[in-house]
């Protein structure tokens, strides 16, 4: 397994199956200290700057409570104010004066490579929190967790990626990750939503099992997971398109329970109609598990790049 | 006295007095630690969310000083930012997955009953730090402290109510938090910013004694406590109409030594000229320390509903 | 040495010599924290409210991170958000209620005298953060510091100050400070940004040796040191004025191994362009580590004023 201490962590895209491992590994160390049921100091000195500069309170607030919770600091940028950082100075500056303040940042960004652009010219890791259309590891990386915690397995499982394949950053890490498994996927999407080429060639050259449909009952009677997502209203330029499209496929209960008991459902949040809220007392209802789940992800990355997972 | 771990602080309607002598006695506890007298570490390893939709710098700061000065930490989410939390999601599920960072929630937004939304969904106790036209119960727990160090009793007390009755929120969850004591009510406004029927019905049901005036000599000849009120400017559509009442009373050095040098002098803060400026320095001025009061009491519903008081 | 322990620091202009190498030793001292080469406590128990009317990250996070490093822990208003500080109220009575919650206070806002307004109210200590075109104190403080970190003196060095010598508060204060030691300084500036009347004066009244000119290998011949600075944007009504001004001087590697290959060259930042790129790989490039000497000057202030130094 890899050795992230001093590394960033920009991309799923360089890891193999024993670094994906062995960050479970350790996630699974910390998810009692994510459960509240145990403390840490593991990080007690240790400063995290949290910039921002695109707002995603979910995400910030997961990585604030990591790094709060292994006894460590956090300094903050939200927003708007981020942009006061620059007043026209480049990113790799700002990446140079932050490292001065903080052992490690994690950084969102509404530009594709600007977090990139941070890590290359700070000296100590970064760990990308969503650099726009670019990549988002820690979510792919909590949901492989959470399919774990829920099956205790990867290896073996259907899983059914359903909704937005197209604009859905999420599921095409998530794809990525579980192409180093041994697993079948049912890729569920209306035709223009379907996944895109570069996926499924990538799935292709990996000979990952995969079908594409555009019925949720087929993935219903035949997947253990089925992950829904959210449609990308902001990626529709047509709002009647986007009112076509944003409830196509609706989970509901009466589904659940007609195909599939034992359904694990997850859905990186916020959703907005896409699992119907009495699907939520099922105990296969992981989604608000998996928000926990990202906490211990989180609490995992810091401490490996930190150097004292 | 009820026991508040685990619970959530959405109202003061439901107390009794044994429940507001109970949070007197804990928030008497703590008020060396809030004074800076002493330090403490009850609450580490907690963790406090602050969720404040609608920013309240004051009562933020109020929450997280007391959290920190517990020895706790806090995770934050202010104004426009919090709008981040829901792209289009239920409060409910918005508090779920705060739930799964924060041991604890304060919690403030513009509208009645959101924050009643949350706590119904979340798992870890939530307190309610104002919710629009709603509730606003630490505010009227802190005048209730104030008054009981300011003066050692509620019982016997004269206390005027003075301002913009009609529209204070705060007047009114003080109003039947006094209710649940032996106290004479003055009631000062002008005709037009009453103190509204439910109140005082509720005062007749509970036969508290009352008097409603427009003069403020006659409050400062009887009372032996006078909570000033600012007039609420947002709650005017008549800009006329709010330059007419802004300094409809003000307080001054002179009437006070006048009629009563021992007077107690409150205010929820921020004033904006009801007060003047040469009453600051009267033995009886207690607006400051209001504030620091407000942090005895917000660590004093931090520890119990953690279970730490 | 002036005791600073429950003081404010509001300006530079007070300081004597001794004061300022008071200083200069406690950062010092704590400069290997500021390098997370070791850790402290000895801020532990302590509340800095950072409030930053007008944002400055690096300024902020500076503060935050002096704070949190020596183990305080910190308040923080930002922006917009601390418009609803004051809903009108008084920065006299804002500095009485943040000192009920804080044990010291950074503030920066755009208002010359307002940090001393809210400073002159408060019973806890205030260090400015820079008040509009008033007083930045910290920042001329870390440029001293960092001369004597890359010289290990100021006496008898020449210092280059270089671009908007009209504008720039930073050199105004930086050249108070010089004064107090045997420097030459060398004025670098086109003629319509041309160093203040108020400020030569002051030189020639504390007979500092200075020359003014146009020429920036001028300086680069005679000056051990060069503190260049950004052209300030925000103060030219003429954006054409500005475009024509704003690389007037440009600091580049050949310039430097030409002329001067042990210069230290320092800059406040943001840079935009005033100092390429291909310096920064130059050992006298001190301008990165300028922000880390930041870390260490505001330690030791916080800790002077806390009297934990």
């Amino acid at each position: 397994m890899m050795d992230l201490k001093g590394k960033d962590v920009l991309s799923t895209s360089g890891f193999v199956r024993d670094d994906v491992e062995g960050i479970m590994g350790v996630a699974a160390k910390f998810l009692p200290v994510a459960k509240k049921e145990q403390t840490s100091d593991v990080l007690a000195g240790k400063v995290l700057a949290a910039l921002f500069y695109e707002p995603s309170t979910r995400t910030r607030l997961s990585f604030e409570t990591a790094m709060i919770r292994l006894g460590g600091r956090v300094i903050t940028v939200v927003g708007v104010d981020s942009s006061s950082l620059s007043k026209g100075e480049t990113l790799a500056d700002t990446g140079k004066i932050i490292a001065n303040y903080a052992d490690v940042i994690a950084m969102r960004h509404s530009q594709k490579g600007s977090v990139g652009e941070v890590a290359a010219a700070a000296d100590v890791p970064v760990i990308n929190g969503g650099d726009g259309t670019g990549e988002h590891p820690t979510q792919a990386l909590l949901d492989v967790f959470t399919i774990l915690q829920e099956k205790q397995k990867v290896d073996g499982l259907t899983v059914a990626l359903v909704g937005d394949l197209l604009n859905g950053r999420t599921v095409h890490s998530l794809s990525y990750l579980l192409s180093l498994f041994k697993v079948n996927l049912i890729l569920v999407s209306p035709e223009k939503l379907k996944m895109p080429s570069y996926v499924t060639d990538m799935l292709k050259s990996r000979n990952v099992a995969f079908a594409e449909t555009e019925s949720l009952e087929e993935a219903l009677k035949n997947a253990q997971v089925v992950y829904s997502t959210r449609v990308q209203k902001e990626r529709f330029d047509d709002a009647a398109e986007y009112e076509k499209y944003k409830h196509y496929y609706i989970l509901t209960r009466e589904l659940i329970e007609k195909y599939n008991k034992d359904l694990t459902v997850m859905h990186p949040l916020p959703r907005v109609g896409e699992i119907s809220e009495d699907v939520d007392d099922l105990p296969g209802a992981a989604y608000f598990r998996q928000a926990r789940n990202g906490v211990a992800v989180r609490m995992a990355l810091l401490a490996m790049v930190l150097g004292k997972a």
